[in-house]
């Protein structure tokens, strides 16, 4: 099989696949722990802001909330558990400062330079639930090269609803089949394969800390099954 | 007045404001008819071409046209003007090539040093007619450093219509008055104004030729009159 497989476009999860979400969020709350004299477990506080992510995100996805962006679930979730881990006494510019360290996250250490890579030979755009300022401020914090900023704010639908996948392609004006997923959670690679895309599933060991297992993927599921970007850039002759 | 105004992001209009898109499509065509031993007049074409765009556009825009982007536009037009100008004849790969030109076009050669030194200081995006795809294949082209690309496509609104200013906002997350429109032409600026977004003209004196005057604008009208990108950032204290 020809290395690239027809693809013009890659399309990239972001939290977790481009950047180190519970790192950075435990980093920045630890740092502001330290300077407020609170006492906090800081990773189990980026593991429980997190965790409240995907059910809020169903509820818009089933309509039992009407769209919010990922700013503002990430503000409701924030406000739900901010008592339990000691920030309850925050002032609001505080907590609006807080809320925003999911546009602050940090790179894992091979993204930009793999990115960069890639960027020669297609397309990169994100294709990720969080709103299209906040991948954009990520973007412009983090150096990462996107060509453009791709959110499923634009679709008003979450991943991974098909229109998600769907709508990037016709945005790009391309078939599906001329897409790739890039991604570290199985589920969405599933969803976009259902779609027509491509698929390359990107190892992030360390995306929910040290001691969880990667997620089960069968051989042959995926068109890709890559260490990092650098080396699926070397997969794709890019 | 401080220079820049409480503004965070800077929206630019891109066709004549960015891009040389008369001497791109000259250019071009010129090459194409050298080569098919075709006899054309290249400008007279390309304004032929620009000529039937807004008035394309406004067909949508009154809904006598359903939704289409630009590239669709641009095809609609080159077909109904190729025989006039002695492309006729062209297959229809040809014609296909010819019409993504609009990809290609060439910047302003203050473009790219403006908006790199403007992105340090502030989010830069297009706020274009043109389709998404374009805009990114012409950023990835002409390396122009968006931050993200907006486009009227993602609103099914064609400037000046509201929509696409209130639009870029939204999806910036920021009030329009934090916003300023950068655009060659006073029509688009003045709808950008009455929308709440801060303005600047940038004139673009060959945009139609070298013996077309400049269009007229009221002293004051603006909030920064600039002779070019690095003269706006120079203004803006980037």
């Amino acid at each position: 099989m020809e290395a690239r497989m027809g693809v013009k476009a890659l399309a990239f999860d972001v939290f977790g696949t481009v950047v180190d979400w519970r790192g950075s969020v435990a980093r920045e709350a630890a740092a502001l722990a330290a300077q407020l004299g609170i006492q906090t477990d800081p990773l189990a506080f980026a593991d429980a802001w997190r965790a409240g992510y995907a059910p809020a995100m169903d509820r818009v996805r089933k309509g039992e909330l009407p769209w919010m962006h990922i700013d503002a679930l990430h503000r409701m979730i924030l406000d739900s558990i901010a008592e339990q881990f000691g920030f309850g006494g925050l002032s609001e510019a505080q907590r609006q400062h807080l809320n925003t360290v999911w546009h602050r996250l940090t790179p894992w250490p091979d993204a930009v330079a793999g990115l960069t890579r890639l960027k020669q030979q297609f397309t990169i755009t994100t294709l990720s639930n969080g709103n299209f300022s906040l991948l954009t401020a990520m973007a412009k914090n983090a150096g990462l090269p996107w060509d453009c900023i791709v959110s499923a704010e634009l679709f008003q639908h979450y991943k991974p609803d098909p229109e998600t996948y769907q709508g990037v392609a016709r945005l790009l004006n391309l078939p599906t089949s001329q897409m790739m997923l890039c991604a570290s959670h199985p589920s969405d690679l599933r969803a976009a394969r259902a779609q027509g895309m491509k698929t390359a599933y990107v190892m992030r060991p360390f995306e929910f800390g040290e001691h969880v297992p990667l997620p089960k993927v069968e051989p042959g599921e995926f068109d890709c099954v890559a260490q990092d970007f650098v080396d699926l850039a070397r997969q794709l002759d890019a």
